[in-house]
């Protein structure tokens, strides 16, 4: 699956001169909203489905800083899924192939009681095409 | 009325070392919304009421940078409202009294479908609150 | 010139279920930095050249809202510009091609002590490049 | 120490209706910075000091939603500091002294030409400073 690009923009830097860290976190959603768009389930039609699926862990390591307008190249990953939760990780390098950051979030499916969701039982495509992506991206 | 006071904080400056030019819509928005609080009408209750107030334009002239960890003063004035359009200024101070910012913004109100509200009529205690704001602070 | 596209994400949306209005201040930026690479002066380079272009003022009008995760197309217009103040223009459409956002931005152009710079006189090329753009760009 | 206190804004939160996950990255800024001025270096003291600190990296669990306009508390804890890096805690509250947020930040010291600095050596009362602070808050 091709890698999500993001332009550092100059609104994104701080007086350090270099990217504020918290955009990475936006970074990564833009990147889950692109696999997920790219495996067949865009976010917002899990929404249309009555899905939410909020954030309920994050972890980052800054490796190398990124400034403007640099590309930055997002691969995700899906660490951990067993049907109830959900880790991505993301890998993200600079238009040299350094790594830049690495991190990952977790998420739960609810339904709009917020009440957990089991995907396999009631979003058997959903699950497939998680499973199968973990599947085709193993190392 | 109290100003607002809003603390430029770190991840709010960019590359040049000064405030982002965007961060002063926000800033608007907090004296706003802390100004319907002070009159007795917060943004919160006119939501739980079924008035939607969407901004329908801005204007913005920036005077003097501001820089983390600066302290900046805002001064909230009701320019027009005759019942459907209102137009609120902005004054913003740093600590010196310095003017570093001037602005605009126009709202309309709407109900939950969209559906323009006749403030007077549907709300008269949100309208009186509102005239007697302008009045009382007229020059 | 090839308009600029953003994709609307979902952290730029608001309680309301729609992009909150201070995104497309950024937007602007984003357009304005992606129009200047395009005429050969990017923002970048104006930087390392020693030219600082600080925004001092703004004005916007909303004319339908926008949400996750529309594109946005923008046209970017050189409204008026005679050497010392550059005022910028911006239309934005959603994919219908209904107008959702007309903006103007002020600049100005500095060197790095701050003093106003005569762009006809220091810097040539960019002068002619932007006054290329307004004539071949006038209706 | 005095806990701080941010008010959660309108343009913090999305289209869920909640406060977007990528703001509490912010608010551990606001009360990191907070904290460094309680114990007498001031974020803008270090900087003009030479020190640059950087974050290297982060870990947020979000307990329980906030929205507009709840007020956060966030209570900041040095979990480890031996001279070089500085791991800090945030465990933030809302009004009703729920928990809402765990989270730390891992941030180093850098001289102005990127190299490590020594805090006891180079810094002695900034050192002294966070020992003490680290020794008076634990449990």
């Amino acid at each position: 699956m091709d890698r999500y690009m993001h332009t550092v923009q100059y609104y994104e830097t701080d007086k350090m001169g270099i990217t504020h860290h918290s955009n990475y976190i936006r970074w990564m959603e833009e990147a889950r909203v692109d696999f997920l768009t790219k495996i067949g389930w865009s976010y917002d039609k899990l929404e249309s489905s009555g899905i939410v699926s909020p954030v309920i862990g994050l972890d980052c390591t800054y490796k190398k800083p990124t400034a403007f307008p640099d590309e930055v190249y997002v691969t995700v990953s899906i660490e951990e899924f067993k049907g109830v939760k959900l880790k991505i990780g993301y890998h993200m390098e600079n238009a040299k192939g350094e790594t830049v950051f690495e991190g990952h979030s977790m998420h739960c499916f609810l339904n709009e009681n917020g009440m957990p969701i089991k995907l396999a039982k009631e979003f058997p495509g959903f699950n497939a095409a998680l499973l199968k992506y973990m599947k085709d991206n193993q190392e």
